[in-house]
């Protein structure tokens, strides 16, 4: 693996981490004016800046750059993205959900601002998001495209993605736990946005639709992927991901078909991943680097 | 006033009742199609067609024929307005918010479906609501326009409208409840929306500038005066709205500046909506009779 990778990674978390607490400032709508002292931003803030890999943004951009993208460009949709990942996180964390207490080393969002204010601000950073990619239209890039990306991310996140994914998820017990159920939970759940981050960075380098198939195709595989490899690293290391839940954990594929049937599932999910890569030769390189280092995680 | 107001709203009604369930209908994305039971869906089928006035989806209409909107272009960005309006009562009705046990006479959302799929449902006809209007953008309108409605629709429910309207009222107090706070919690939280969807027909309708800050200045003032007469009707007859919530009602301008003090300010209210539409003569009659029988509702 060249070294391009993780610094392109790297780069993006900082460009990403730079903007984030800026596209939360706008002013308040004309009319809407006033002094009052509102505790909703606060809750949003920490929400969304609470650190993290940024993979979803990462993916923006390594899509984008392989169809020429402007950086420009795919900052803020990067962003967008990246505000539906962390308002799902708030969410699941809620009591009635996973009930978590910790999340990335921290305390829960709802522990420190209150349920009511936890779900308030999951809910703000959703539409944000769409607000942010209403922006990106009028300024950086074209209305059309820009309403395209509006539809996707709005697929991507509710009754055929991330919310289907996650109700799913609360109401599968071991016992329905099937392959394909499992799957179906892990491809809304984490599959659908990272390809709406994909198309997005597919979108913005105004790729033809094969093309925009072939990395939709990379992007689900890689997905899924992603969601194996951090249930395997999980099970290893229960304190890494810093988040403690009092619900049981959901069904996964490593309890389904065992860690070692999991990493082979690793291992054919990132082959596929790398096989969509094909036409693309070798201005692939980092999205194939991308894949890989996701499958050497696993093992 | 004459007969059309009452006929108007009505159509609208019919229309809009008959086409959310198809907004809700789509078939899911590409690649993450199964046939596992997802209990998401009638979730937000039940948020959704719950028996409602349609009164934003009216005001899409009104205004939208003040400008000569085509009907046909109206219709989805008004059920767009009414998803996210269906959305906030399934939040406001949360046991960490008002803690309602019944909404319109039927038993509050999360009652039946569970606090998790309550939230959820509410998360999805916000999602849904941006995904309808992308969709109209790519079909009965031009993305241009489609784009400007998604912003003034994420401007209206999110950091400066609904969200922050909801987050003031659950943290404010008797004690804090000054004139000016509880203006810019019923601007907010019924205010921002009202207004939104007045824009949404100037828009679609192709008003200028002028015209369209004109429409803004009606919808601020209908919203408020709304909220108003709700609150005093609901202190008159508290089963009307069906709701039963434990949570101590939230300061009102009924209760701060008494019933007559709270009436008097609906008739200011209704007055400086109508001479907004002084630019508009005649042809501004039934936004006229809107304002005048929310006025005739308090006395």
């Amino acid at each position: 693996m060249s070294l391009d990778l993780p610094e392109t990674l790297s780069r993006v978390r900082s460009l990403v981490d730079a903007r984030l607490p800026k596209l939360l400032e706008r002013g308040p709508a004309a009319g809407l004016l006033d002094d009052v002292p509102d505790p909703l931003p606060p809750a949003a803030r920490d929400a969304l800046l609470s650190p993290g890999k940024r993979v979803r943004p990462g993916l923006v951009f390594l899509v984008g750059a392989l169809f020429g993208a402007k950086e420009e460009r795919l900052l803020d949709p990067a962003c967008a993205v990246e505000m539906v990942h962390a308002a799902s996180l708030a969410l699941d964390d809620l009591p009635s959900m996973d009930d978590a207490t910790t999340r990335r080393g921290r305390p829960a969002l709802h522990t420190v601002h209150g349920e009511d204010l936890a779900i308030l601000a999951g809910v703000t950073l959703i539409v944000r998001a769409f607000g942010v990619l209403a922006d990106s239209g009028l300024s950086t890039i074209r209305p059309a495209p820009a309403l395209d990306l509006v539809s996707r991310l709005a697929d991507a996140s509710g009754l055929w993605g991330l919310a289907s994914g996650q109700s799913l998820d609360l109401r599968t017990g071991e016992a329905d736990a099937s392959f394909d159920r499992i799957e179906t939970i892990h491809a809304r759940k984490t599959g659908a946005l990272f390809v709406a981050a994909a198309e997005f960075g597919a979108v913005l380098g105004g790729a033809r639709p094969k093309e925009l198939a072939a990395v939709r195709s990379y992007a689900k595989n890689v997905g899924l992927a992603f969601q194996i490899v951090d249930d395997l690293l999980e099970r290893q290391d229960p304190a890494r991901t810093g988040k403690h839940a009092r619900r049981a954990p959901t069904p996964t594929f490593a309890r389904h078909v065992g860690e070692e049937g999991a990493r082979r599932l690793v291992q054919e999910l990132t082959l596929h991943a790398i096989e969509a890569l094909e036409p693309f030769g070798a201005r692939a390189a980092l999205l194939r680097d991308f894949a890989s280092a996701l499958r050497d995680r696993s093992s």
